[in-house]
């Protein structure tokens, strides 16, 4: 009677969200610095100053009425215009203000560019592990989602799985680099070759390249890149968000950014306004698309994130876990002690530790450890990680 | 090859659309001052001063990483629970803080609805005049629009069609009251009624009554009464915004509350937060969340817009318009003096004055006459309007 899909999905709680919970009721009981709760994708670093002092500067030297008022449905022009050409500057691209639409945030990037570019039955293919949202995405715009494991034990692309996997049916490749869950930043071989291949595959069904960036800033050492697939592919579509580079999350601030080198550019533009009106987004939220028109280029102190990386990556793999190295995000991807993540995810939280099991992100056999937390709390967890470890070598 | 209902969406420029950018242009031409723009409802006045001041001390007081961190998927807890508690001091209602979710504005407050409660060929009743982007966000949710017009001169209801208009398929009634774009506020009598007859043709197949109430707050006589659908029906869901009453409508900031009198209430707001998932929301704005925490009770000052009404309709009136009259919102249904009411309003331009045709809003022969503007620019348009009404009596 009511829809179906819908209840569903408000009814069941993903296992993030549950342990969420567990955690919370845990730490009423045993007090909250005796939990070390690794669920969590918030980010736990301060804005940059610079976030304050520009909303500060908006509220007291703007007209109110024009601050906080309707912005066109893509977003202030101005603002378009100052990420187009700093895009541009970054990364030589040819883009201007109408390639940019403003959006809530990455969740709104895909829907609304899911919803302008499917038509049911379409297929998109996602790597394995992948942020288990975007399977619900896909699926309310009638797409289907098409799986495929990375390679194991690194979680790069595996080519020959992918040259299997493309149909006439494929009408989009979603990729996620920094990924979440397993902080794996794709080589621009990677890209380069993506590229090639689903040009190749792309004659009489053009196949769009979606890449889902919101952890583009979140990288940890100067010799890794994260290309920018416009610069390899003429069809790609840039989800962005601003809610990890600058600790926004609730904000939702963000942008889809289409490639004018595409033929059809116009109609996939018009799409990506049309999706947007229809799913009732009218607008991104307009002091916060103001704000980043003027911090575009500034982020929080990713420094904390990178010391909590290393902290933790040295002492895990010295613990004896087998960790995939993140190279970018603020995850860690570990390989359960046993074959059942879940019951090596039940067996943690006798150590009060909170990780999610990896089924959820579509990898069977790893955990997710999330380390935007205080570095304390690192500190402080590393015995329960080792005592964890060591209760499997008895 | 592309979803084509939503590039037909972008493609096409809505009529108010239309008039925005001429007056742009004509303004550039001519000067400001001389182009009488009356096609936008967009607020021209100030937000209340506690806007500024609240938004300045969260900015001030608050942990930054909280403050705009992800709140729950609803809405933080204690926003809910504080406009749960206004709600039932001002109505009489026995909600809590589960009955609310916290959205980004009315769009996505309704989106959220339709998808939540629709199927496929589901109908939903409205009453012309109507927001035109209803019809856009039923269909995208799957549900068929039925139009009945309001009663003749009035624009109340037509309780003779709607008992014709209502069949097994009707799964709501979508009602805007004060209305965009006829002002017109619906009676204690008339949601009595309308209540009483959904009650009786709501035996197998339940029929949901949907508020859309982002102008409750904007009436001008102290008369008036807006009723609240929950004192008057169980299977209410209200849909509210901050826009016009706070004069932020770029921020995006509203709820959904879900009348918990409803058998199925567990399932409804299930749908709700599934659909607000599956759409892409995550969470509503956090800071604009805080903000309407402190300042629920809050509005701009209306007496403007009362000002505005006043000076706009009696001047109307006495240049020989037939005018509906406006209780609330911020727009005057304005007769046509000819038939056809876009070649009326294609000769106001001939004055400056831009104004919007009804056939739009699903009512033909009427145009819409936006008072959301400074009281000068009333005053100096008065001559054109009697101009225009003069020509018809040549």
């Amino acid at each position: 009677m009511l829809n179906e899909s819908s209840v569903a999905l408000g009814k069941v709680r993903s296992s993030i969200r549950e342990l969420f919970e567990y955690g919370k009721k845990r730490k009423a009981e045993i007090g909250e610095e005796n939990v070390f709760d690794f669920s969590i994708g918030n980010p736990s670093i301060e804005p940059p100053k610079e976030v304050r002092e520009t909303l500060t500067e908006l509220l007291n030297t703007c007209n109110q009425v024009d601050l906080h008022g309707y912005t066109s449905a893509q977003g202030d022009y101005g603002v378009r215009k100052t990420l187009a050409d700093y895009t541009n500057e970054r990364f030589g691209t040819s883009l201007n203000a109408d390639c940019f639409y403003m959006t809530c945030g990455a969740a709104a990037s895909l829907t609304i560019t899911f919803n302008a570019i499917l038509n049911p039955g379409d297929e998109v293919i996602l790597f394995a592990p992948y942020f288990p949202e975007y399977k619900v995405f896909i699926e309310k715009a009638g797409g289907k989602v098409i799986v495929l494991q990375g390679l194991p034990g690194s979680y790069h692309i595996d080519f020959a799985a992918l040259e299997q996997a493309i149909t006439p049916k494929t009408k989009a490749i979603l990729i996620n680099s920094p990924n979440n869950p397993s902080g794996v930043v794709y080589t621009e071989d990677e890209i380069k070759r993506l590229a090639c291949l689903l040009k190749c595959r792309s004659t009489d069904n053009p196949i769009y390249f979606v890449s889902d960036e919101p952890y583009r800033e979140l990288v940890y050492d100067s010799s890794i890149k994260v290309p920018y697939i416009m610069n390899y592919y003429d069809r790609s579509i840039v989800c962005y968000s601003y809610s990890k580079s600058l600790s926004l999350p609730g904000e939702r601030i963000g942008y889809v950014a289409v490639d004018n080198k595409m033929e059809e550019f116009a109609d996939v533009y018009a799409g990506v306004c049309g999706a947007g009106r229809a799913l009732g987004f009218v607008c991104a939220p307009s002091l916060f698309q103001m704000l980043v028109g003027k911090v575009y280029d500034k982020t929080s102190d990713m420094s904390i994130y990178k010391a909590n990386r290393d902290m933790l990556y040295d002492a895990l793999i010295s613990y004896g876990y087998e960790v995939i190295h993140p190279d970018g995000a603020f995850y860690m991807f570990v390989k359960a002690m046993e074959e059942d993540s879940k019951a090596f995810a039940e067996r943690a939280k006798q150590y009060e530790l909170l990780i999610v099991p990896g089924d959820d992100f579509g990898s069977k056999g790893y955990v997710r450890v999330s380390y935007c937390v205080s570095p304390d709390t690192i500190r402080r967890a590393l015995p329960a990680f080792k005592a964890l470890a060591d209760s499997y070598k008895k």
